[in-house]
This record gives C-alpha cells, sequence and structure tokens, in this order.
C-alpha cells in the first residue's frame, strides 16, 4: 500500500510542479545578480544548519531506542521529505495560485520545512508503535492543518512568533498527543523489554541533542528582519539554552534520591529553553529574561518528565513515547505566556508620556514594525498572543483526535504490541539475537554475537 | 614501505612548497581588502560543508563493514589528505608553472580536494579488501589521470559539468571498477562472515548518508557564478535529493517481496539525485525536471542494486564491494544524457524567431555566457557533453585497468581473503573476539564480551 | 552539594544579568543596520563551527573510555555551559565595569566560550577519576585564571597570539597536568579495565576527532582582522591540519615494531598542527612554514605518546589521562618558538635598508597594526612571546596545583579508584553487565546482551 500511494505522490508532484512551478527570471541587471547573491549568503548558512537540525540531529535524538534506531533515523528523513514536498504542493495551491505561477525560492523551501518540522515532533508521541503507513497519513493530515492554523495565527491574529514556539511546537505537541490518544485509547499497557534505552542508545540520543542545541539560534533567527533583531535572538536563544543545560541537571539532580542524573531529561531539559525562547526572541526584552525563561523552561520540562507523564499514564491512559509534552508542550505555553508580559511591559517601558507608540519588536524588526503598538494598544496585542495560543492547542487537539481515529483502519497495519520498537519488521536485517535465540546453542550465541559486535 | 614512501612524499611537498608556492600579495587599498573579505564569506561557508561531507559524511558512509569501521573512516580521512596535497603539487606543476610563483588560495585547494573525492570514490569498489600500500598507490595514480582527464572534458571540449557529475563522478566510478577487475580478475569469491553489515554499523553508515546529504548543495553550487545560477543550483540540488529519498523508499519496497526496506538502498538511492544533478544545476530548465531526475536516478540506483551488480558479479566476475556503479555510474550518465536533453530545449525554447542566441546556462552564469549557442550550436555543445562522458569512461577504465594491475605487486602486501575487512589488521586495538575465540571458555567470552559493548 | 551549587550559581547570574548586562541600542540609520547584519554574515557562521566543535567534536573526542562515553560528553557539555557563563560574569565585572552597562554581543560570548575551552582541556587530564563537583570545581577556579593570564600576555605583553595556542591550549595544558598531580600525589596505580578502548569507542573518539578537524579553521581566524589576514589564517590552518595528518601515520607507524596504527595517536597527532598554527597563522610567513609546522607538531605529539607519557608517568607519577600534554602542551610550546622565529625573519626580510619597518602580521592585520616593528623593535616582540610563554607555564601550573589540592575535600566526593570510568556512577542507566555479572548464569547474560546490544 505505501509504496504505491508514495509512488502516486511523486507522480502528482512532478505533474504539480510541471504545470505550476517556474523558477524566478535571472536579474539582467548587474546589481540585482549581486543582491540575489547577497541575500543568498544571508540564509543559506542558516538554511543549512537547520537542515543539520532537522535530519541528523532530530534523527540521532530519536535513536534512544535500542533496537529501533534505523527506524527513526529513516522515518524521520522520509517523512521530513514527503512532508516538505506535501507542503509546497499545498502553499503553491493554496497561497500562491491567486498570482498564477508559483515562484520556487529558498523562502518557500523554508517555510515548507517548517510545516514538515511539526510531522516529526508529532510522531514521537507514536514512536515504535505505528506502521510506515500510519505516518505517513499522519504527515499527509498535519501538513494541511498546519498551514491553515499557521495562516490564522500569524496572518488573521497577527500574533508575533519568529520562532514558531505557538505555531509548531504547541501546535505539534497537541496535535501528537491528540493521535496517540484517539490510536491507544485507553488501554493500560505493560512496559516493552526493548523500550528501555542502552548506554549506547542514550548517548546516540544525547549526540543528537548537542548537534540540536548547538544549531537552535539558526532555527529561531532565521525569519528575523536582518540586522539587530537577528542578532538579538541569536543571541536571546543562546542565553536561553545555555540557562537551559545547566538547570537541568540543577533539577534533574534534585529530583532524584540518589542525585544521578537521567539521560532522558537532559535530552530533552538542555533543548527547553529553545522551544520557549522563539516566541520572544526578537522582542525588546532585556538579556536576564532569556536566561529566567530558559531555566523555567527546563524546570517545567524535567518536572513534566518526573510528575506530568506519568500522571497522564495513569489518569488518562495517555502515551506519550517521546515526552513531546515535556519539551513541546510545556515551554511553548511558559513562552506564549512570556510573550503577553514582554508585550506589557515593553508598552508601560515605552509610554512615560502618553500612549504607548512603540512595538516591543526593537529597532527594524518584525512584521509589525510600521504599525506601532498606539494603533492597537498592546493589551490588544497580548490578548492576540493568547488567542493565537488557544487556537493552536483546540485545533491541533481536534484534528489529532480525527487523524488518529482515522489511523485505527486495519489497512493501514499497525503492528501489534509485542513486535513493536523493532528495526527487523521493516529493514532487511539480520536480526541476529531473535534468529539465534530459540535454535542456538549459547555457544553458538556468544560466537555470531563476537562477530557482530 | 607505505611510511617511508609517504615521508618521502611529504619531504617533497615541503620542498615543491617551499620553491614555488606563496600567498597573494596583501590588498593594500581598502576596497580590495574588503573584497578579499566579502569573497571569503561567500566561499567559506561552502567549503566548510563541503569538508564535513568529505571527511565525516562519506568516511561515516563507509562504516557499513561492521568489523572495518575505523580503517574505513581512517583511509578515508588519510587518502583525502594526500590526494589533496598530491593533487597541489600536481596542480602547481602543471597548471601554473608556466607564470611562475603559484598563488595559494581557498579556490586552488578546493579544486585539489575534488581530485581527491574521485580517489575517495573510486577505492569504494574495492573496500575492505585491500592494504593501506594499495591504497596510497590508487591515488598516485588516480590522480594526474583526473588532472588530465578534467583538462580534456571541460577546458578542451568545454563541456559543462558545475557539479563534477562527468568529470568526477563517472570518472572515478569507472576507474575504481577497472582496478577493481584488473586486481581480483576472474576468481569467484564465496561471502564473507564480515562482509554482513549489522543494524549498528548501517545506522552509522546512514548517519553518514545524511551528513552528504544535507550538504550535498554546497558541493554542487561552490563553483557556480554568485547570484542566480548559484541559487538555481541549490534549489535543483535540493528538489533532485528530495525526490531521490521518496522514491527510493518506492522503489526498494517494490522490490523486495515483504516489502521491507533495504538499509544499502536507502544509503546509496537517496543520494543518486545528488550525482545526477550536477552536470544540469545551473542551467536554465524549470524545477519539474530536477524532480523527474532526482527521481529516475534513484530508480536506476535501486535496479542496479538489485539486478545489475549482482549481474556483473556473475558474469564478469566485477566485484563492486560499495556498490559505486549503482550510486556514481548509472546516475552520472543519466546527469549527462539529461544536460544534453536540457542543452538542446534551452535552445529550441529561445530560438522562437531565427538562431538560438541564448545560452542553457540561465543569467550571468558560467564560463560560456559571453558565447552564446548561436556561435557553436546547441547540437554542437550537445556533442561535446556526450564526448566528454566517453572521455571520462574510457579513459577512467584505461587508467584504472593499469592501475589495478600494479596493485597485484607482491611488495604492496594485499591481505589474504580470509583476513579481509578486518581492522586488527591495521590498528593498535585488543581485538577481542579473535583473542578469546580459540582459548576462551563460553563463560569468559560472554564476561570478556561484556566489558567492550 | 553540586545541584545545590549550580542552583545559587544560576541564581547569580541572573541577578548579575538583571542588573549590569543589556542589548547594544537597536540602530536607528538603515546604513547602520545594514553594517550589523553583514558584520553577524561575517562573524556567525565562525561561531556556529566553534560551537559544533566545542559542543559535539571534543565531546566525542572525549568517548574513548568504552563506559564512560556519557559522561565524558555530557561533563564537557555542562562544563561548557558553566564555564562560558562564569567568563561573562568575571569579564562583566572585571573589564566592563568601569563602563558602566555591558552591552551584551556575539564577540563577548565568544571571548567566554575561548574561556570556557581551557576547563575543557584541562579536566582531560583527570578524565574518568574525578567527581562532577571536583570537574565544576576546577572550573570555577581556571576561568578567573585564565582571564587574569589572557590580560597580562595579550594586553599587558602584546603577545600576538591569535588562535589562542600560548594563552589557550599551553595555559590549559599545565594547568590541567598541576591539577592532576595535586590530586593524585605520588600514587603509582595498575591499568584500570576500563581504560582500555573499544574498536567501538576508538571509532566514536575518532568521528569527534574529525569534527574538530574540519572546524578547527574557523577557530583559529575568528578573531583574525577580516580580508587577507582571516584568509590566511584560514589556509595556514587547513596546511598545518593536512601535514599532521599524514605525518602522524609516518611517525606512528615508523614507531611501532609491527607497523600498525595506534587509534589514539591518530585522535591527537592529526590535530596538533591545528594546536601550534594558532599563534603565526596569521603573520607574513610563506605557505611551508604551516606545512612544516604542521608537520613538527605531529611528530612531537606522537613521540609524546610513546616516550615522554611513560616517562612521566613513572619519574613523576604525572597522570595524563587524554594525553594533553602531547596534543596541547608540547605543539603549543613549538607554535610559540616559531612565532619569534616568524617575527625576527619577518623583521630581516622587511629591513633590506635600515631599521625594520613592517609588521609581521602582514597587510592590514592584526592590533599591532598601527604599530610598526620600528618602534618596539622585533626583537623585543619575538622576547615577549617568550616571556608570553612563560606567564602561561608559570600562571597555569602554579593556579593548577593549589585547584588541584583544593579538589582534595573529601566533600567533593572523589569516585575511589576501583569506580573509576564508569557511567553508572553518574547516570541513572541499567548497567546490565555489572547487574548480570554476580547472578546471572551465562545463558541469561548472553540473552541480555543480545537485547542491549
Amino acid at each position: 500500500l505505501l509504496p504505491l500511494s508514495l509512488g502516486l505522490f511523486q507522480g502528482a508532484l512532478l505533474l504539480f510542479f510541471a504545470l505550476f512551478v517556474t523558477y524566478d527570471k535571472p536579474s539582467v541587471r548587474e546589481e540585482d545578480a549581486n543582491l540575489v547573491a547577497s541575500q543568498l549568503y544571508g540564509i543559506f548558512p542558516f538554511f543549512q544548519d537547520i537542515q543539520v537540525m532537522l535530519v541528523v540531529g532530530l534523527g540521532l535524538l530519536l535513536t534512544f531506542l535500542p533496537r529501533y534506531g534505523l527506524s527513526a533515523l529513516t522515518h524521520n528523513f522520509l517523512l521530513f521529505n514527503f512532508s516538505t514536498q506535501w507542503a509546497l504542493v499545498l502553499q503553491g495551491l493554496l497561497h500562491h495560485f491567486q498570482h498564477g505561477q508559483v515562484h520556487l525560492d529558498l523562502h518557500n523551501l523554508l517555510t515548507a520545512e517548517f510545516a514538515a518540522v511539526t510531522v516529526l515532533i508529532s510522531v514521537g508521541a507514536v514512536l515504535g508503535r505505528t506502521s510506515p503507513c500510519q505516518l505517513f497519513l499522519v504527515a499527509a493530515c498535519e501538513v494541511p492543518v498546519y498551514l491553515t492554523s499557521e495562516w490564522v495565527i500569524v496572518t488573521r491574529l497577527g500574533v508575533l512568533d519568529v520562532g514558531g514556539t505557538i505555531t509548531i511546537h504547541v501546535f505539534s505537541c497537541y496535535f501528537g498527543l491528540a493521535v496517540s490518544k484517539a490510536l491507544f485509547g485507553a488501554a493500560q499497557r505493560p512496559v516493552h523489554p526493548k523500550e528501555t534505552p542502552t548506554p549506547r542508545s542514550d548517548l546516540q540520543s544525547l549526540v543528537g541533542m548537542l548537534i540540536l542545541w548547538v544549531f537552535w539560534p539558526s532555527f529561531v533567527a532565521v525569519l528575523c528582519q536582518p540586522g539587530d533583531a537577528q542578532h538579538r535572538a541569536i543571541l536571546n536563544t543562546l542565553l536561553a539554552m545555555s540557562a537551559s543545560a545547566v538547570t537541568t541537571v540543577v533539577a534533574s539532580s534534585l529530583l532524584e534520591r540518589d542525585g544521578k542524573l537521567s539521560p532522558g531529561h537532559l535530552q530533552n531539559g538542555s533543548l527547553a529553553g529553545g522551544v520557549a525562547i522563539g516566541v520572544v526572541a526578537d522582542m525588546a526584552m532585556p538579556p536576564v529574561a532569556a536566561l529566567a525563561l530558559g531555566s523555567l523552561s527546563a524546570v517545567a520540562c524535567v518536572l513534566g518528565f518526573r510528575f506530568l507523564t506519568p500522571l497522564l499514564a495513569r489518569k488518562l491512559a495517555l502515551q506519550d513515547q517521546c515526552g513531546i509534552h515535556n519539551l513541546h508542550g510545556l515551554p511553548g505555553i511558559l513562552g506564549a505566556a512570556a510573550s503577553t508580559v514582554a508585550i506589557l511591559v515593553a508598552s508601560e517601558d515605552a509610554s512615560g508620556s502618553h500612549f504607548s507608540q512603540v512595538s516591543p519588536v526593537g529597532g527594524n524588526g518584525s512584521e509589525v514594525a510600521g504599525e506601532p503598538w498606539g494603533a492597537r494598544g498592546a493589551g490588544r496585542q497580548a490578548l492576540c498572543q493568547a488567542a493565537g495560543l488557544a487556537v493552536a492547542v483546540g485545533g491541533s487537539l481536534l484534528a489529532g483526535l480525527l487523524t488518529g481515529a482515522t489511523l485505527r483502519l486495519p489497512c493501514l497495519a499497525q503492528p501489534p504490541e509485542r513486535l513493536g520498537f523493532n528495526d527487523s519488521l521493516y529493514f532487511k536485517i539480520q536480526d541476529q539475537a531473535e534468529s539465534l535465540g530459540p535454535r542456538g546453542t549459547t555457544r553458538e550465541g556468544a560466537l555470531a554475537l563476537k562477530e557482530r559486535v
């Protein structure tokens, strides 16, 4: 089923591109060509950083399941590509169709990749327990919902969210949780033996986290106004992530009785600051705010892993394999709250005299720079941020539940529980441990093991 | 033998640099200094991306042999360095000698690294079955042949090949195959037990593929004219590689009876689009052509692994350890064919009136921009592309056969078959599995294994 | 103890930032904004490269201890963050306090990260045998000493050291050795069974080395004057590291009786050229000097591993777990010596007539460009370089001994020898080999192993 559908999709993609998509006309004048070159040099390093994050960093982060590394890495890669293509088609049809030909450039591709990010985050909730068919169906459903939601939040409501905290992280988190709930229902289940990370798989996952950690500033700042706003967004992200990393260790060690560190806390908590900072990164706020937000998000993330995830599993039978609620949900909500505060404080700071005449987005920044707060009022903008959060949570939960219900279709070949978390279901590999378990003697087993280590 | 020869080579390198190589004079005027700075910022990020690809990405891609990872990574690294140095020397002697002093800059280094790429690709055909001595001899022979072939193809024939599809990929593929044929002769051989990848080595290799995949656009676009042509080359490469990735899954799943994915197909097929697109990346063609070429190359690559490689092994006793024919040969030929089509179509599109007055290289691009098709005709350029392909294939086969025959010299210490694919032959490591096999009890074996896992 | 202290530190950091740190005012005029943007595009790719080196590359390089990978990677990451924050605080208090508000920008962060690098290098000497408490105490002590030493060497003595060879590498090496000596005293100890690298851990470490190798030019060149000096610094670093890589193989193979390569030599020797070149990278010297310096450093590094480290361990009971003396100490001293030679030779070359009127830093380079050698004389500058080296060695040894003595405090929870090199001491992981060793049968052991491989 899957190869055929994907093949058909590739055909449709070719048709769509043949009919509607073209490149910009090459510049004739030399100044224009120089402008194109300097714009390219401005965006391309950011773009490459983001590709490394999504393809290598996020892929490795998901390899913490010791027998499911190949699948995690591969599914992440394929969903990234499929979702980007699908978002390009939908963006082309929806947004650009009205203007005739679609002109493809690096910026289009980037926004399509942002749509793909939501899919990559959401499927973390059901990692290891779904078939590729189901994963691609999630992608097919989530991308259009994301594009709609992003249009409502950013274009209609005018929410400021340069790093995608609300539009990407919060949205994809609740979408994924809703899919998980609708798919697995109320069944409690025992811990699968292959679910426990080994030191080796934890190490791989940690390397993935470090790659994400290093390149996160590029993700937050790529769409900022070049100049001061972008510089500030990079610095804020660096500060928030640095505070997250150290605070995670404090929180994780204090919560465990023997003071040992949990690799899972570290893999997620260190990134929490980056999730939260996205929505305020280019706003006019002092550096200490970025540090504080980073620390708070890390605490929220670690507390989430320690108390909220088990609670949700017990009370709501909600299964969240990667803990996306702790990494994307809680810090995302914190960030949204921080953005309302930042807007209100910035307007008070500025309104020494009468009205607030200054945008919270400092300098020559952002889409609202020409529309200062005096026109709509900081209070209204703060309300908009809250409304955007509500749309992201509400829309994603609804759409996620519907998607999850669809995934129960028998033709999608969901693997039985006992075969979950297992690469050999989807890859032609010699799964020696299994093949040799029943029939091999211990001696043979040890010898075979030596060969494969 | 090897350390002495390498040591002598380092001495000769020092001598050559002392006599002939210098840096550019520093700029005196401020405008010149600013120009140098902005040129550096234009090329350096591309350069770093390419270094990551060749040293980290390609090295990891080759670690799919479970007991040969250290050797694969190290030999790749050392051959990269030696071949670059050797190419610098030859380039200096051949191309620049006529102008006196050689002025070293980042651009020289880059073209020398491209010469090294051919070596890294070619040795994939004999991975795991040759001694370091033999590998360095391959490098010593291949670099001068490549430089000659590249000079004939690009400078003499005027072939357009911005991404090195013909000059690098096709050339190195047939060189490597010819070496393998001449070295191993007609002997069939059974599959070595250490040749089968494990899930872990497949995962490592997959990470290498992802790193190559992410940075490939930099490799294709680094030598493009800055501005529109470079932007288009990046976009075309991104599209081709995205189509390759998805199409590989379709093709691989359809070809296997149980619908499982082969890691080997994925590791190679996803990159096939990047190989093929190089020769047309900066030409004036619609985006759909890049997608189509990417899909076709992936199909060709997977079909090659499934049918052609076994066929060649059976009929010609041709051994191709990494499947370089499927990743570099077939997609490279496809790309060359595509370039003739692109040139002919572009000239027809443009010649609405009488003659084709437009170059297929759009805008302010490429070495032939000042020489429009009217002068030599699109047909002639298309013939040139075909002639370039013929030179690359013919020259590399001939030189490869000679090189392979030389490798049979007994002093080069080719390892016996049964000791192939084994790190412990070249590294001071405690190869516990072997040391403990004969004398250890199972109990001891299991304990030792625990220690080393 | 550790979580509480770290928590307190985070609080103090927040307080400091709240009181003293702010961002630059956003630019009002468009030209200023464009300048900010182009400066950002100039430095940001270098900055990201350096972050990858320190967080991912150096972290992986340290994972050569097979059972200590998680700890090595995590401690490296946390020390990096803590030390950067601590350096930001101290820099803010010491250097900027006199000017009122501290204006945070990417350049401040970068110099703070350079302070963190010294910590990451120093702790290599005691890797695996100290508690996290002790490591953080090392960081707390080393950062202020480094900032003082760097101020004396660069600001007071006017030492030229663009790549931090003397100020960072030599300083941190002898600091780390002194800590090790003062902490472990005169006790000889047997080799711990977990100290021997496995092929897998060697491979991981090798990947870390390759990442460091690729991005090293960015580390050396980031603080160079943009333009020719930066271009030359990049080229010199590339040449030195290329020569190092090849020479390491020559030296390592010649020193071993069976001609096999030692992974440890390769992991360190290939980087030695980068350490040595830092101090001369932007000076006016011919390319051959960079090659020669790279080769010499690699030879020194390999000889150090083969003869000096065992000698120091035997005679002085000096324990140097990662061999930092061979990678940072010896090549650093070589580089410092090379810088005096380069300065003297450059002044002689230039003084055809009477006085030396030219700076060894070519073109529009460096902090002393406005102050040509005529003023102070090349001889005096050469003496300054030597004096800087003496300050770095002397200051670090003294401060390191004091720090090491402090580490013996019982409250710092140094692990007993037999529990060293072990992740399970600090991480919540299921250390199966240990848990199953005493009680499991061989059969159970083999099965459990299968699960975790």
